[in-house]
């Protein structure tokens, strides 16, 4: 076995068109790649309103119209950065690269010796996980951000309600 | 979506052809199974030689060639049973049964209101992790109880060295 | 033994006579009530000036004069909010309905299939946690907010003294 | 307010008749105690069955036919003894002295300078959780051992049943 | 052994000529000082730049010029007030006086009956972390700030960059 | 600076002479030396009667009569043998060489590409933690296999007497 593999990290909330972008794009230079949930332990909030399970079903129910092989693993926040790669690493398969474009993470697999890559910038203005869940919460459309896998899983799990409610913004309530 | 999903569980120390049988046994009941990596953040011991990410590569590669739609999530000992359901269901898709022998695990998820169910015990006397552990350890065969892509896995990241060296019982150190 | 038991939080940084008659109304509706005393990991700062023990004693003090059968337990934050419920369950006795005005902790408990009421609204212009603590670090009056025992838990702890010297405000230090 | 509060802490697994005598002569000395239910965190295991707040409502309701004011108050195990004296007074009102026959627990009050005293020892041989737990696996007599009002907790929660189960003593499943 | 032994705390992000100073004015009236290095989990942001590690060789080899017989001990943060000193306690030797301009360490170390005094100010507007940390950012003269042996700990670990890079304004990456 | 360092690691309970007369060898090729205080958060307990800060006041006194530049820092348990070594690394100056008899601590350091070196064993047999612990509980002699430096240390802060009672072996109590 002598495949390459990549990581590539984000809170996904919700997984949007512009991951499943960078994902694609990705994943013509590798056999296989580590997508970490980050912020894993946190859910039921403005800004991370799906569990990390949630998440991963939508990572991965997103991908099954590709043929990238990859893994979808919860990362939690760890608050010490100097350990944070290992507390990855022992979490996912090994891998050989890093794509990613928070300097943060570049300095930090850098300095644990990995190589690093920014991937291509999708529509950052366009497709945003802030914006999809304001959009979500004022009641306007937000279906066309995402793939039609994570809108199947947000009305499975009633998601837009749990965060209209959380958000503090539910005036039915 | 209307999926039946199941959720299963062990530490897979390493996963074996035991592990396998069990899966594909379940796999013909439900659409899609999340398998739970146990004692997550342990690793580089004689009970628990294997770190989490590379158990699941253990497990994707070994169901690859069976076509479980499958997830393989990390699960940390939290030292809370009480606590211990909403910390799987936290970080897993949402499933509707639960499959395990173990006394415990069942009872947590039956006072949860989940659906349980006892798998059919796979050969324990002949697959057992322990007992491939020890003859890793000693030296002897083990490759014939475990799936190819797994002993594949084991021989990338060196792992009998590494389970040999921290037995302490490798005596050429 | 079939007693009706009810859940009611609050991080009580005093318990003040918004508090107090609040849980007097919850009282003609059940047997007993389990009081949360919430953040009850933080203490000496300005927002949170009195530990939990504290706290506690504050609430069975002023309670007293009730018949109100009460228990008064500390809930640690714990930052994880899809476990945070079976945390709270696992440290109260069993209870079935939760009585709140907070959105998150409603939204939680519903997803939990516990029952959940919002109590009348004491006058919360009136009654603020932060309008005594400001109070007290200006040196003005306050007492007339709280019940009379917290107003003596407060003395016997020389509450004020330590909350103006954490909120940096005292002068003669 | 000038009174006299000591501090009494247990396992409680399951609180009986010893525990219930030594409080009421500790009741005698003082005028609030201060009960710590240990190992807080713990439950659904042989040696700790039930959850804090199961064993919160046993203590209370077993004191509800004695005049001792007291607190019932969960305690997690956190593992660092040199810290655990300042963890429990964070979480419990202040206390003058201490009962406990506990060696360890002994020398951490007294290292921090506070009272401790030994209470008269009850009938080890006749009162003892271990014991206890032995006979409601066996599915022997226990209740003689125990308050009425613990019987009827146990029974409200289904707690021998579970203690059987997770034991893996239960042959009926 | 009749030590007098001090504790006096800070981020030292970096260790300068401040601090330098107030140890120094301290030193003359103790034996030996105990340092403690907080935040010490914190690592690789803008505020907190360097490991615990390369703080403590920041003091140690800065301070190899006094006389002055020291320990550097690195201090987490707990996020429990009210357990925080038996937390330093419980890693640094006995101490008799503790050193700070900060109210809440005052306050904490004074209800524990330990004695605490205000070390002379030194010049606040000249020496302190936030500008030397904004002058590195900018790319200014900062090492007129520190002792020499602290730039060349920040040399050797190449800091500088690694501040700049994870403060997101290196304009080269 | 371009400084050799090296790390070694103990638990020193308590610092006896087998740890000085290794640390006097691995001295002599290296310019500085860090030693780590290990299950730093243990105390008052058989096996770890004594607090890392009182375990660095041992290793520091001792050393005094030596020339060895060395730092002495406190390393928690942290249960996660794959993230060990960076929260080691985070925690310490840079070394280049790490020494250690440990199977363990030698096969972390190896993967994680940090050389290794077995330091000549000591007099196991006679110079052995347990051993003077031992003697401790039983009253015996014990002074000879520590140096002065640490029998001076024990008296200060009375740790004979705390070993004792902590065992359960004091009968006086």
């Amino acid at each position: 076995m002598n495949l390459k593999r990549a990581f590539y990290i984000g809170r996904f909330q919700p997984f949007h068109k512009g991951h499943y972008s960078v994902i694609k794009t990705i994943g013509k230079d590798i056999d296989e790649l580590v997508i970490g949930v980050g912020s894993a332990q946190r859910s039921h909030e403005t800004p991370n309103p799906f569990t990390a399970g949630e998440r991963i079903m939508m990572i991965r129910h997103s991908l099954a119209d590709t043929d990238i092989k990859h893994y979808a693993v919860p990362i939690d926040d760890i608050q010490q950065n100097a350990v944070w790669v290992s507390y990855v690493t022992a979490r996912t398969p090994p891998f050989d690269i890093v794509y990613s474009n928070n300097p943060l993470i570049l300095e930090l697999f850098e300095e644990a010796g990995i190589e690093t890559k920014q991937p291509p910038m999708y529509h950052r203005e366009k497709y945003s996980g802030t914006l999809i869940r304001e959009k979500m919460i004022a009641g306007e459309e937000w279906e066309q951000f995402v793939p039609e896998s994570v809108t199947e899983v947000i009305e499975e799990i009633d998601g837009v309600r749990r965060l209209k409610h959380v958000s503090g913004s539910d005036q039915t309530f």
